[in-house]
């Protein structure tokens, strides 16, 4: 195992983003909390303040800061949850052999150097966020994500003038720490945060709030090492993911996802049953509950946030699915049918839900109950298999309710564009509003290799709509595994879509970044317009390879239209001949009952109304 | 000058898409017109007929064919045009030294080696396809694109089942040479057709049809050769573009484009405005209305099919621009606001339109009225500027219609997703219903180097609510000039956008290519898959990245879940299953009426309904 520090050549990512430092904001109920944001310098001759951006990459990019994996990051929660009388640290379950696949010697990922002990709840206890927030707690959680989501705009002192179309969002124009506790209590949002992943940076995932996007990581049976997987995980916040699902099957799993939480600054979601299969030797029929149950107690004590639960596919929605184009695309779902049409029995994720929600509710572990039934086609999007499943799970989530437990709800899939509406209409009504986390949708089959695009298309429109997280979709879907490349193609591109949705929602911050870049791009700050991108160094390089020379970066053009063409420049040379002949002036009278349409005819009107 | 013939190295891409032919459909009014489509072979074991598609790639991706640039396309049309009686050759105009920018010796671009006498309508005819269609004649050209629309389906025996959301677009379920007709006479759709570009299959612009896409190419500051010039052109159609603008800049513009239209086999668009700006050395207050209309002429003998004219840019809408966060963003839009403000009179496009369309008629070549005052960031998205000069596109289609010249109209921009219908939709109403051509719109600024994507989402929206035709972005937008890798993602994405849009609105032929490449997903035909895509090229290469070797081709799995856990395997275990047992029977009886849902509660049903 090579560990590098951050000096030397190392598998793990760090420093700074361009221009960017990072800036923590102090809590008022919680005075100990440091909420990460990212603040992007302008040049002196913008004159204007930093820009100040949503930041989920953790302390990988901090200056001062040195990262060595084998440590992990520091437990920030653990204060606050060693504060907590409702918690017990336990000796917890032991690892076993089956947990990483059986593994030994050189294969075998060793086991994280540092261990904890696990906390849970003290018998009966709810220690979710939902039964503090039903309690009227505030807690730290809960103070930190409503600073992080204001973006450090400070409250108005008036309302704000709103500009988009929010389909009955409520974002207000300040977030309070009220606000979040009334939004988690009524089950529109939730912070998936486990009491045993203290290293955690609380996020919040509802349609009140910034829309979030998950990227998936994890090895296959082409095995990838751990390091790497911690690297792809760091990469994917670098970028921007809110979110990252360990998706790991094959071997090595429990130690790999160790290393992977213990260094995780952002929530892990898994699906538990991809080990559960693991340890029965890959054979559906041969799951059982209580390896399922097993499984999920390990990795609630590891500290992951948030299970995949395929609890909704149910036995007799199963021959709703035969005469599909793509039958059942969900792995989870598949299995599930498999085991459930083998004993012809109904799914023991379905009947033991409410010992499920048992687990879950003692250690914060947040539902997002499955789509195992997600149509993987454009032919069979929104059919009987797909709202037949969106209906227990709407059951679902009033029984996870019911027992304190934070649930958010995964959706489709493929969905051409006139029926992706009716998917998050359907969600908000049948699931009492919890919160929609979708996968794309892909609007068209017709483009492996570029599938980040046709589901980016689909992220956006129901990012819009209502959806509270996007899961990427990388190039290499339906193809092959992501590399690191596609792994910031996806993360940008879902960017794009959640920031996009955040615009025509008309979230009041949302809009900041993009005139100070449109500012930037038409003063010709070129650096400043690379530095305020999603992605500076993909921005720079691009210009670059045309205009290459230092010189450029202040040039008051580019290679696309040459000096002579520049409308910027030209719309300059405007601006500069306004103020001499006093148009703005003229643009207001206009503005005030100006003629807006003058009819080609016989007298050509050549001035100016009034000029 | 070096042509390499085609087996050896050239600088043109020529040759089939991977198991593809072209096939022609002859014509039954015009018989001698042959249609180009393409069918995409499926493997035998599929039991499937081939997949035909939408072809414009030309001859360039025929087996045959010998490509030659200095010899040009077979002239097509030629034998059409010979017949019209309304049309006569004349000598044309003579090339000057400022159509090539003054450039000389070996800086100037060779002629293209055969000269065409030009054609022109003979006095005071009009020789547009809207004057024929108006008069009741329905050209070779409009039953070549009622061919091509049908993409090789035959006429309904009754009405198709339609599945989508027009937005008041009425696509019919089988296109006609008589609906084709209509839709031109009505002014709803242009086939952009110069008489002088023979060489042209034509093709079709409107609401009521597939959506096209547009690629720009052009040479810049930078000089590049017309050999690279062509093969841009032969690129961008080989991945799908439906027509190509010129947009260069610089010297050789006249020679250049010569070679580029007598090898295209797409509508040419240009900006004349570009080239007579060239001709009076890049000043703008230097421009004259002779100027002007001598380089019309010269690019209407050559072939241009559409004009980009700014024409809707009036003295007293510049005013509105001064306080926006971009300004003026579109080149065309700039120099003619800087003529305006220099010389404080009316644009001379706007007070020579008859003329310009005086010109259009004698050619037939189409208005493309340009949006000059488009919004360059989202913030000045929807302003009054851009809605005052689209009232003004209105009153010019009227003035062109009047004329029987083919119009479209060019949209915005940098638009957010709530206010992309508000565009399309005043367009409608504004325009007459003359189609939309749209640049995106992007929906969000702060990604430079994705301006594909975040501009792929608002052209599928836009083209989906009734755009006729998208103009690519490409990932060097604001940043650079594109490059081949770069024209190509530009195509792809937004053939996706435009593939989206035609399934969106329900076009009854868009769904076949999906369904045929999920059905052979499903039944892991990994070749038919690539074959079907958009870009099989990287389809295959992404594929090939984890799973390089020929027996992966027909494995049943792929890299990213492994054999074990292949969702698509286990489907096709229930499928059989399911054969055994009579699920399917078991499914109609639930659809008819079975229990859809079943409370978790204390007795379980075990059992499908009625098993």
């Amino acid at each position: 195992m090579n560990i590098a520090p951050k000096n030397q050549h190392s598998a793990i990512t760090t420093g700074p983003l361009p221009a960017s430092s990072k800036v923590y904001r102090p809590g008022i109920l919680h005075p100990d909390i440091r909420v990460p944001m990212r603040e992007i310098m302008l040049h002196p001759t913008s004159g204007e303040p930093p820009v100040t951006v949503y930041d989920s990459s953790g302390p990988y990019t901090e200056t001062a800061e040195t990262i060595g994996i084998e440590r992990g990051l520091p437990r920030i929660r653990a204060r606050w949850l060693a504060a907590c009388s409702d918690l017990e640290v336990y000796d917890g379950r032991h690892v076993k052999p089956e947990d990483n696949g059986f593994a030994t010697g050189d294969r075998l990922t060793p086991e994280f150097p540092i261990r904890n002990r696990p906390r849970r709840a003290i018998n009966g206890k709810a220690v979710t966020q939902l039964a503090y927030a039903r309690a009227g707690v505030i807690t730290p959680e809960m103070e930190f994500v409503a600073i992080r989501e204001n973006i450090g705009r400070r409250m108005p002192e008036q309302a704000l003038g709103r500009d988009g179309e929010s389909f009955g969002a409520h974002i207000p124009d300040y977030v309070t720490p009220e606000f979040v506790r009334q939004e988690i209590a009524s089950g529109r949002a939730i912070i998936p945060a486990n009491i045993n992943h203290p290293e955690l940076e609380p996020m919040i995932i509802g349609r009140n709030f910034l829309v979030k996007i998950n990227a998936n990581i994890g090895n296959s049976a082409v095995t990838s090492s751990m390091e790497e997987e911690v690297d792809k995980m760091v990469w994917a916040i670098r970028w921007g993911a809110d979110t990252v699902m360990d998706l790991s099957t094959g071997r090595n799993i429990h130690n790999i996802r160790d290393w992977i939480i213990r260094n995780a600054p952002v929530p892990i979601g898994t699906v538990p049953l991809y080990q559960a299969l693991e340890k029965v030797g890959g054979i559906a029929e041969d799951l059982t509950w209580e390896v399922y149950r097993d499984t999920l107690i390990e990795q609630a004590e590891q500290g992951v946030d948030y299970f995949t639960i395929h609890a909704g596919v149910r036995l007799h929605y199963i021959p709703l699915t035969v005469d599909r184009v793509t039958g059942i695309v969900s792995r989870g779902g598949s299995i599930m049918a498999k085991w459930c049409l083998h004993h012809h029995k109904e799914s023991f994720l379905y009947e033991h839900f409410e010992e499920i929600c048992d687990i879950c509710r003692a250690y914060d572990v947040s539902f997002s109950l499955g789509d195992g039934l997600r149509p993987g086609s454009i032919a069979d999007a929104n059919d009987a298999a797909q709202f037949a499943e969106l209906e227990t799970l709407g059951e679902l989530t009033r029984i996870a309710w019911a027992r304190d437990c934070q649930v958010m709800i995964e959706g489709p899939g493929h969905v051409p564009m006139h029926k992706i509406k009716e998917n998050m209409d359907k969600q908000l009504k049948t699931c009492g509003e919890a919160p929609f986390y979708t996968l794309g949708p892909l609007t068209t089959d017709i483009a492996p290799g570029y599938d980040h695009i046709t589901s980016g298309i689909g992220a956006a429109m129901i990012g819009w709509f209502g959806t509270a997280m996007l899961c990427y979709v990388t190039p290499k879907e339906h193809l092959g595994l992501p590399d690191r490349d596609d792994v910031k193609v996806g993360v940008i591109t879902y960017k794009i879509a959640a920031h996009a949705a955040d615009l025509a929602k008309g979230h009041p911050a949302a809009q900041v970044r993009d005139d100070a870049l449109s500012r930037a791009r038409f003063e010709f700050r070129w650096e400043d317009q690379f530095n305020l991108s999603l992605d500076p160094d993909t921005a720079r390089s691009m210009h670059d390879e045309t205009l290459p020379k230092e010189a450029h970066k202040v040039a008051h053009f580019c290679s696309m239209c040459g000096p002579k063409f520049c409308s910027m420049r030209i719309s300059h040379d405007i601006r500069t001949e306004a103020q001499k002949e006093g148009l703005a002036a003229m643009a207001e009278r206009f503005r005030e009952g100006g003629q807006l349409y003058m009819p080609l005819g016989g007298t050509i009107e050549t001035k100016p109304t009034g000029a």
